[in-house]
Order: structure tokens, then sequence, then C-alpha cells
């Protein structure tokens, strides 16, 4: 059975510090109080344990989680899910370190030219390598190509877009990826160097392919991505087909975005029909104004597009029913998972009581 | 000209916040010294400004920056570079409201359905709707199946996956789905109700097709997504051709993970040949211990993976040239950008100056 260790830092006090760790384990595994759960195996291996808590300074603390590599489904999405899924709406907790079992790491291959590669399609052995920008946005493709042919004359290794470049009408990928490359391949051919550019690649799959397509037709080598603003999935799915090398950008890497902005605004901006969000008073932290300016941001009313069905959860209990409905009104979806789950061979009978309570509370 | 007005939160100081602010509004459009750039229409009209600063508390201000929509290309990857992109690197930024111009808005369709096409499909009007989940993960498809039947049976609106349920082989899609679908559909058939199924869909653009397939085969209506997982770029094309209502889930939108971990072992796991980062020093606040950490992890023998060139960057200067060797030894690749570009005129030397010290380096 491989494990996952994985190493969070938690802020907390001393006599709270077990029981959050404790919550920590169940939200990134079970998701639901194990009391709930009858299945022993269950317990046992899907579960994941605190391992280990240490007190790092005051109120800061260390938590090792030992999760099973087998909730992660060995995939990408499912891994980001098994380590940080929902406590990276806790503000106290930040993922700091990840002891990856060798069958995890085995299930994935890694870069495809990576350090050795590099130097391979670069030529460049026994010296860092270098490597400068095109920028900034707002100059046109022959203007960005008489910068890239300057810097390749002058010796540069990698030039890249600046990752801000995308499809600005500035310069559309389409206009300007063929005007640089041909521009460093005429430097390289005045100099007898290899100086490789890497456009920028951003957007959806559909966007990407497009892109991929003229990068290939031009002979590109080497790619540009921001894993985090492609999601790591897509990327990873990108890596294998590329047949390119890729220079990974921290774009986005680091994104705190204000709840009622991220879920609220961009989400609906981007076509959720409902959206689901920690309603206060559950698992999650966030202040009643908080989810108030959720729902507002998801109804009201936005240029031509249609509302999301705002869908308070995260902890939710059937007895909140009419607090719930009294705070969002009729336009929401409560979902309430774990506490009908409690209810074990009553389960029919407490999902019945829940129904119930939301169907009275119009008519009221 | 549409402009975006993007709110952002910053942790300063009385005498340094204007500075701060205005560092932000560079590193958000034009990402180089305003004084390495001659055209002054990209200095009007490109680059960001600072429209506001007030103190909300101690040390604690917000800065309303106006942008250019026409930075964000008018498409989803393109946007989030815009509002937090580098930025999102920088501990004492986070991004809380955005106006969006009208004509950006429009260039998004949003939700397809959204909170009355899901009164339309589930035939609820006047009353919340009600919504819970098939968990915990390591239940078997039949015993998930049970569960839906019951909450099906208890009238719930929509019975939605755990978001944890991805491809483990407790319960893969193509083997849960079909059952968990005719479940719902006999108790549907009973109660003369119309439960709806809604299906946990995670993955990259692969694997997110074959489970749509699948999806569509069983008749399913509606499906949850997680967003921040899949990349809101893949999640926007997602919903662009889904032909269902999108049920959006949380997991990872508040991801704080630390950066030896993130670009460190994330991006080296999922296949990135080069990574950069910020070295310390430059415009991000990343300390040497953080920047040798990054290093090692991209480096250092990890099961079969081979390197990732470490790629130091953020207003490095060609004067650090040596200490960044130094620091970094050979097996990296120096990005320097913005210094360059300073030089104006003097481009050619500049570049010819870096490359020199770089391949000097080797030397010594």
């Amino acid at each position: 059975m491989p494990w996952i260790n994985a190493t969070y830092r938690l802020r907390s006090t001393p006599d709270q510090v077990e029981a959050r760790a404790q919550a920590l384990a169940v939200e990134q595994s079970l998701e639901t109080p194990p009391s709930a759960v009858s299945e022993a195996w269950i317990l046992e291996e899907v579960l994941a344990r605190v391992e280990a808590i240490w007190e790092t300074g005051p109120g800061d603390y260390r938590v090792v989680l030992r999760i099973n590599a087998e909730n992660s489904g060995f995939e990408a999405a499912g891994l980001l899910n098994a380590l940080f899924g929902n406590c990276s709406l806790q503000e106290d907790v930040e993922l700091l370190e990840v002891d990856f079992p060798p069958e995890l790491v085995a299930a994935f291959s890694g870069p495809r030219l990576g350090l050795p590669g590099l130097r391979r399609l670069t030529g460049v052995y026994g010296r860092p390598l270098t490597c400068t920008a095109l920028k900034p946005q707002g100059l046109s493709p022959t203007q960005l190509a008489g910068l890239a042919y300057t810097f390749a004359l002058g010796g540069i290794d990698i030039v890249k877009d600046d990752h801000n470049l995308g499809q600005q009408r500035y310069a559309p990928f389409a206009e300007r990826v063929p005007l640089i490359q041909r521009a460093i391949q005429r430097a390289n051919a005045e100099t007898g160097r290899n100086t490789l550019y890497a456009p920028m690649l951003l957007g959806g799959p559909k966007g990407l392919a497009q892109a991929l397509w003229i990068a290939r037709e031009e002979g590109i080598q080497v790619v540009m991505v921001a894993p985090m603003i492609l999601g790591l999935p897509t990327f990873y799915e990108l890596v294998q087909e590329l047949g390119m090398a890729v220079l990974a950008h921290p774009a986005f890497a680091g994104a705190r975005i204000a709840p009622p902005l991220l879920p609220g605004r961009f989400f609906r901006l981007l076509g959720a029909d409902a959206c689901i969000f920690p309603h206060h008073g559950g698992r999650f932290a966030y202040s009643e104004d908080t989810c108030a300016q959720i729902a507002r941001n998801l109804t009201q009313p936005w240029g031509a597009l249609r509302p999301t069905l705002p869908t308070p959860a995260g902890g939710m209990r059937v007895e909140r029913t009419e607090e719930i409905v009294g705070f969002y009104g009729p336009d929401c979806m409560l979902l309430i998972g774990g506490d009908l789950l409690a209810a074990g061979d009553r389960l029919l009978e407490r999902t019945q009581a829940f129904v119930r309570k939301v169907a009275r509370s119009s008519v009221e």
C-alpha cells in the first residue's frame, strides 16, 4: 500500500491543534464524519491519518498526514484533490511538502527532455544557459521580431515571449510567432549559433491546439506555458503530446483571490450554472458577509449573463435549513452530505426530513 | 477604450505604499521598467495605472489599478494573466474585486442554463433546491448506487458525487456512473419525481472527453467540476461544448502551496523541462533558502524523472550574473529581461555583455 506523507502548515492553539489536525485528515479523505462510515477497511485505508504534529513557533504548527496514494487515482487532477482540495479553502492551512511514494512518481513521466535534453537542444555544456524575454506587450510583431533578432545576434540561448503575450490584437500569436522565429533564424544564419525561440502558449485546449499547429509549422522547439493558468491536468496532457521542450512560468502560482470574486465572479463569467461554496458556521471559516457577497455576485444582474444558482455547503446540518433559507431566500440550492449519511440506517427518513424542511420553508 | 478596475489588498507602510502600488501596476502590465519603453501609446494605454490607494487598517491598503481590457485578449487565460499573473507570487498582494467593463463581460457567455435553467431542468419553483453528496470514497459502485437510490427516494433534487470521486480503483467513473444513474432512474420511476445525478468530471482534456462520452450515453443532465483543478481556461472551453448543466465545486480554489513544492515538485512531476521562478533580491520576496530548495527539488534524483533546468528570474540584473551562477552552479538558465531592454539603443552590447559574463562564469 503506497502512502503519501503530506506536510501542512497549520495555525492553531495548543489545546486545539490535535482536533484541528484530525479534522484536516478527515476533510482531505472521507469528507464525512468517520462515525458515519461502517466499512472497517475504509476507516483503515481510505481515511487519512495524522502521523505527526509539532510546533515551530507560537501558534505555528506542522502537521504530517498519511494519505493513501490510491485516493489520487494516480492522475494529476485526483492528486491535487487528494492533497489540497477542500482544505485549500481554509485560511489556516498551507501545503508545504509532499513525500511522494515511488509508485506515485512512477505514474508520471515528468520532463520529456529535462535539463540534459535542453543542453542537447541548445548545444550548451559546462555553463548556465541564457534566456531573455520579448516585452512589453503593446509592441507590434515586427517590433518584437526586431528585438528577438538583436537578442539572437547578442548570443542569448533562449529568447522567450513575455508571459503576458497572448492573443492581444497588438500582436496575436499567429502574427508574431512566424515573424519572430524567422528573425531568430536569420540571426542564427549570421552568427552560426543556435538561439531558440520559446513562444508563450496560452489558452484553453482548443486555443492551445491551434497555437501548437502554428508553432510546429514554424519549427519551434521550445514553448513557454504557465501551468497554473492552464490548470495542472491540462498542462500534463499538453506535455505528453507536445514533442517540444517546455519552459514553465509561475504566473498565477500563488493565487489568493477573494472568495466573493473567485467563485462569485469568475466561475459565473466562465459558465457555472450552480456554484458550491462553504456557508458560514460549518467546516470553513467564511463569514456571513463573505457568503452574502458570493451569493449576490452569483445572482445580481451582470451584463447579459444568466444568474448562477448559489449552493451553500460545507458541513451544513438539516436543523439549519430554515436559517440557511432565511439567509439566501428561495433562489438557492441546499447541499447537505455528511449530516444525512450520519443517520446510518435511518438515511431515508433523514433525507425526507431535509426535503420536507426545504419544501416547507417556501410555504411559510 | 474599455478599462478594468481591479482592487487589490496590499500590505505596506505609509512611506512605501505609493511606490509599491506603482510597482504593482508595472508588474501587471509592462513587466519592464517604463523608462525602457519608448512608445508613448504603450505608456498611455498598455501600462496599468494606479487609480486609488486608501488605508483600511494599520499597514493594510486597498489599491485600485486601471488595466486596459485589451491586455486580456478577451479570453480566460489572458484575463488571469492580466489580473493576477506575476503579482500572485507576491505574498503582500491579494486580488479582492474586479469591475469588469461591459465589453469584457460580453466576450464570455457565462452560465448556459444558470439558475432559471436549473429550475426548468428540475421542475422546482418557489423553493430552494436540495442537493446531497455520494461519499465517502472507498465505497463500491454498487454501494454508491444504493445510497443514490435512497436519496432519490427521499426526494433530493440533485445527488452529486463527492468531489473526491475520480478514477480511484474503488469506483472508477466508467463503473460507478451507469450504476448510480440507473439507480436514480429506478427511484424516479417509483416516486414520479425527477431527481438528477451529477457525476464529478475530473481529469485533463482527454479524460474529460472520455468521461463526457459515458455521461452522455447514460443521459446525464448535470455534471460537477472543480474549475480551479481543471484550470479556468479548460473549464470555460468545457462549458461551451457540454450541453449539460454545470455545478462548480470550489476545491483547490484557495491554493497556497509552498514554492519549493509547487514549481519545484509539481511542475517537474508533470513535465516542465525548464522552470522559471523568482530569484531572491529581485522583484519578489523569495528567500535564498526558498530559491535553493526550488533548485534542489528541480534537479535532485527523483525516481526515474529527468531533472528540470532551474531558471531564476524576476528583476535580475546583468551585474548579478556571477553571484547567481555562484548560487546555482552551471546547471541553470539565467533569465534577464527588463535589464537588457533598459539599455535602449545599446541593447545588442548589453546582451553581449550578459552572454559574455555567463560564458566566463564557467571558465573561472
